[in-house]
């Protein structure tokens, strides 16, 4: 090694395949193991025809690990035959997660039920839908990480809208439990940073990195690349050190705007461009 | 009287008239007069070319209220002569809003400034600049209205997201401070009902009605009409009874893709029908 800038050291950051949907999982694994990104993070859709461990093998002979599996069933429904159903699929989808070798199922559980206006019962709901799941969570290995969405998707996508909440209900269920945290879902509440520090290193099972776009021209689907909006990614990067956390980061950006619209190569060499600074191995004070 | 229902009694029931933007003031106040409204929330471009008196002596010969003034101008600027004159701005706002008999100046203060990342350095600078304002407010008689916007605002309108932070704000302020409540912003919000219950009756100066549709097509002109979206708002009506609140009730849809299309009188009409049973005077119990 000379002198100069030491190598890139990516091996804590992943890329969410979900950045660069038109790629099967196969051509992602390549493409991020070509640029020596160290994960990815798997979305359900990818694996379909596939086994479990036929993805394993693929995923693991490319080197990568595997932050998360995306995503849990919804849970949020008030049929109990519907809502058993869902359990069952989780259940399954944590199987899978464990066959794939993921760490983690994402739990985006829904927002409210059809024709529901009760929110508070819609949380109710979901926590003791993790309650059932959490045997079968322990019992895999994998764990429940619960991601705070943005509160502008409470209706339609999920009730867990803050970091405090998800915080509260990982201490109330223990361990198998944990959060995943998505800047941008996050970057606005003023309690974010106090919610990374009360959370501690053990319970951020990923931390996510995107961009918010001024303006946003789409509530779903219009993330910005990171540097290219207002989150100020430094900073949660300094509190993560702060608490020593050790985790992974992942890119993840839903763009049917932009980034999905271009060559899945580009996308990747510039997520890894602008996440380099932000993903590096924490840097122990001895 | 007879034994029939009872004349509905929309006394404390404004429409604001953004929910009817193709109307000037004088043909808003018309229509919302002949519905038997009781009162017009007004928006600043509709007083150009007018006088505040003539307003007010307009407003008030129809026999309405003014529950509030919308908006104060944008004070998140770091340059110190356009923050100074916003300032000034604001000012004149207040003297405006008191000319044409508003209760209230609701305040959006703007996100972030230009370039900037720092969402709590912008809320201190929002912090300051109420500070800063609230003398002449106080001379004015007019109340600065905080009014919490839904964190999918706090980049580019507010970088005041929620009910909490903005009584923590009218708390350390004082007299001459309250907050404009609009359950569009506020419903996802786990403490929502918990902050009216904080803030008691005398700081919530007016209470906006509204709903959250799914989906959601568009992040600020898609908000639907009360009975249309996801909003339980019989849950914070009876809230705000438990809590002895007697202000105003006032309609607000920013919708370029439903009701801004309609003919006013129509929007009109089936705003009253729909919010008339969330407005009626408070049942006191003797």
């Amino acid at each position: 090694m000379s002198a100069a800038a030491p190598a890139r050291d990516l091996s804590r950051f992943a890329i969410n395949q979900i950045t660069t949907p038109s790629l099967d999982l196969r051509a992602a694994v390549e493409m991020y193991a070509r640029a020596r990104v160290g994960g990815i993070g798997v979305w359900m859709q990818y694996l379909e025809g596939m086994s479990g461990a036929a993805a394993r093998h693929l995923i693991r002979d490319a080197g990568l690990f595997v932050p998360c599996l995306c995503t849990s069933a919804w849970v949020n429904l008030t049929d109990k035959a519907a809502y058993g159903a869902a359990l069952d699929e989780n259940r399954r989808r944590l199987d899978l997660a464990a066959d794939i070798g993921a760490a983690t199922l994402v739990v985006v559980p829904g927002g409210l039920a059809t024709g529901e206006t009760d929110i508070a019962a819609a949380r109710c709901r979901v926590e003791d839908a993790l309650g059932e799941l959490l045997p079968h969570a322990r019992a895999t290995g994998v764990a429940l990480g619960l991601e705070p969405l943005h509160p502008m998707y409470a209706a339609e996508r999920s009730c867990l809208n803050t970091f405090a909440h998800c915080l509260d209900l990982v201490e109330r269920l223990g361990a198998g439990t944990g959060i995943v945290a998505d800047v941008y879902h996050c970057w606005w509440d003023a309690d974010f940073a106090a919610g990374l520090r009360r959370a501690g290193p053990e319970r951020i099972l990923s931390f996510h990195l995107c961009d918010w776009l001024t303006p946003t021209r789409d509530v779903y689907q219009d993330r910005g690349m990171v540097g290219d909006g207002v989150i100020d990614i430094a900073f949660y990067r300094q509190v993560l050190d702060e608490i020593g956390y050790d985790g992974p980061f992942e890119v993840e950006i839903f763009s049917k705007l932009d980034w999905w619209l271009r060559d899945p190569q580009e996308t990747t060499s510039i997520s890894v461009e602008r996440c380099a600074p932000f993903v590096a191995p924490r840097q122990v004070r001895l």
